[in-house]
């Protein structure tokens, strides 16, 4: 039997590939390639020692449950420890607004699966994150790009797309955005912006899903602490649900996240976790709740804003050194990207393909927009390669930069 | 906001919750509660010292992978363990059928989005496992049962409930069974039985989904090892979905499971994977390709086998002694499950509430029954508890019997 295309789902006939994780692969397979894609963190940031303390005391066997099926909802002494960490964020949630997750991605899939049904409209920005395009286009969501300023999604045209989907006849729920530090731009959504998006939302009975991985990793030379604000410490009437996690605070093999909503909705959430994965692991749960006990996430954050503002001024130096004017940029103020513009005439596809003839990887543009555009865009992560490896995939992009443009395009 | 129900999906309004992760929630709150509900395996049995060992080497900060994050197929020197394990259980498999899942339970959520569309018809076993039931349930599968006899799923009532199904314009493409040790009667599907699925899967072109968690805890006074023989052994023509994890072999806390099927089966699951949660844990997964690699799991499985079979003796032992002949059952062949059948009159709900007034837990029967059925049968685990409390746990199950029976019926 070779054939299973008449066994497929909808869903498992259209699913959404990550180009992100795609070159995830290419680069797990070869060491020598320089790697701007994937957003991962910097794992020589991770507290290795305090890691390996806090796991061989959970592991002395006193506690048996350390490595027994746990409850749903999360490991009760975690959700606990999420709660304050939250206010400090401003957010006050109750601990029947809580769910832990494995990583945000299944926060982002949970909520897909609870809120979309097939051809509904999810609004994003354009462009957006690409785990969210794939979540909420496995559910089979029509997914519809909101233009953004310089400060973030654009208001005018936000509400212009809302009405007219819903003029069409189409069902607009959900509103998906990263506010701080988004990826791909790096933009930094405005205060103002945040306080009228709450007001729209209750206008036009939109659900707010706010993603907010990046938000403690702040850039201090151009972003003040209060302008990260979640849209959620102001949110009244029960319309956004928050999402986070540990992978860019911590580290992210934990695979810990977690979501704030409603009540009734984190009930529901919880029911349809119980069937994705019984449990977000043991262990896994355990090691971040001391983490966060002995102090360890408090420490690393000023410490991980240095080391990124860091790593963004050796990108912007190594860029502007080896390919100076031929790429174009606002500065990101916070998060682990730069996003890019290419000269007139390039496309992302193309640079791509000779990028990879360099041994370097970024991620297309044209991967976040849904509309179909952003050819003329790359995202150049600068969280995990070392200054040095900066310094180099600088120099092979500058190669693949200064060969002559021509027509061809490489196969996607 | 309070009503949040218009933006619900269907899924989302028709969310399967699992009784038995109820139970398990009733345990987690009361230690006093003899839990008979939850499979969950012993966790004396876990190799402490050894794990703590294999983390600490994990986390000396030598390898920065070990925390990072990681391809969604999963750990390479862990895909490549499973192999070996595989072919010991006569199942050839290349590192091309193997997909890495968080628990089998993802295994199960991966192969429902992907092979379920909304009112396809799933076969399950009557009863089958709620995991199941809950998983191909949220993917909106129309469930329906196959009875079975003493050596598992009736042939010819598959045969005949396919082809009802068929006549009534219904697809069937699946059919989902747990061979060995089936959750919850603990039957072992006959070698022959074996064979002849096989056939008529393919006569019938449907796929199997093969679930397989306690093939290896035979209790070897009645199994032979050659009668847990998977299905997936002698699948020439890539009919079967084969499932497992560690989560009884090792421990459940590490999330750690896969699926075998056919290669463009796993990168479309591998694709679903990404939007679901990127990957399994990273460190997870290496301490259990450790935990493979040093010789710990072959060391525990013979141990398993015997621990588990002595807790069965010790159950029936207990249950003769206090109840008498009020319940019958089928000896357990293997893995974790005594499933009784109740005094005329009794039934499984009135029977629970009776048992909770006595501090008892266990899972009603009809919780594993999609036509309705099964309110005469009871699932009692006899995994986790120690000999005493399962001393105990018999002995309140016996006043919970005890009392007169009435027509008053406990809400759900």
């Amino acid at each position: 039997m070779k054939d299973y295309s008449s066994f497929l789902s909808p869903t498992g006939r259209q699913l959404h590939e990550s180009a992100i994780r795609r070159m995830g692969t290419v680069v797990a397979r070869d060491t020598d390639v320089v790697s701007f894609a994937p957003g991962y963190p910097d794992p020589s940031s991770f507290p290795w020692e305090e890691l390996r303390e806090i796991a061989a005391r959970l592991l002395a066997g006193a506690d048996f449950d350390v490595l027994q099926y746990g409850p749903t909802r999360g490991y009760e002494p975690l959700l606990e420890s999420i709660v304050p960490l939250l206010a400090r964020r401003h957010i006050t949630a109750t601990r029947d607004e809580l769910l832990i997750t494995s990583g945000s991605q299944q926060g982002l899939d949970l909520v897909a699966r609870l809120l979309v049904t097939p051809g509904d409209v999810v609004l994003v920005e354009l462009p957006a994150y690409t785990g969210a395009i794939s979540a909420f286009g496995n559910s089979r969501a029509r997914l519809v790009g909101v233009t953004q300023d310089s400060d973030g999604i654009n208001l005018q045209n936000l509400d212009e797309v809302c009405q007219r989907e819903r003029q069409a006849g189409r069902r607009v729920n959900l509103l998906y955005l990263v506010p701080n530090f988004q990826n791909p731009t790096g933009l930094l959504l405005g205060m103002e912006k945040r306080r009228l998006l709450l007001e729209w939302a209750d206008r036009r009975n939109v659900l707010i899903v706010e993603d907010d991985p990046y938000g403690s990793l702040y850039f201090d030379d151009v972003t003040r602490v209060e302008e990260t604000r979640p849209i959620r410490a102001d949110d009244v009437s029960g319309r956004v649900l928050y999402l986070s996690s540990f992978s860019k605070t911590l580290a992210p093999g934990f695979r810990v996240g977690w979501i704030v909503a409603p009540p009734t909705l984190i009930d529901r959430l919880e029911t349809a976790k119980q069937s994705v994965d019984l449990m977000t692991g043991s262990l896994d749960q355990r090691v971040v709740c001391e983490a966060i006990r002995c102090g360890a996430i408090d420490r690393l954050a000023p410490q991980l804003r240095d080391l990124y503002r860091g790593k963004r001024d050796a990108m912007e130096a190594a860029l502007r050194n080896e390919v100076g004017d031929r790429l174009h940029w606002t500065v990101p103020r916070g998060g682990f990207f730069l996003w890019a513009t290419l000269p007139a005439g390039y496309d992302d596809v193309t640079l791509l393909a000779r990028a990879l003839e360099q041994r370097l990887v970024f991620v297309i543009g044209s991967a976040f927009f849904v509309d179909g555009t952003g050819h003329d865009r790359i995202r150049l992560s600068f969280s995990a390669p070392t200054v040095e490896r900066i310094q180099e995939g600088a120099r092979r992009l500058a190669v693949a930069l200064l060969e002559p443009v021509s027509n061809e395009r490489a196969a996607r």
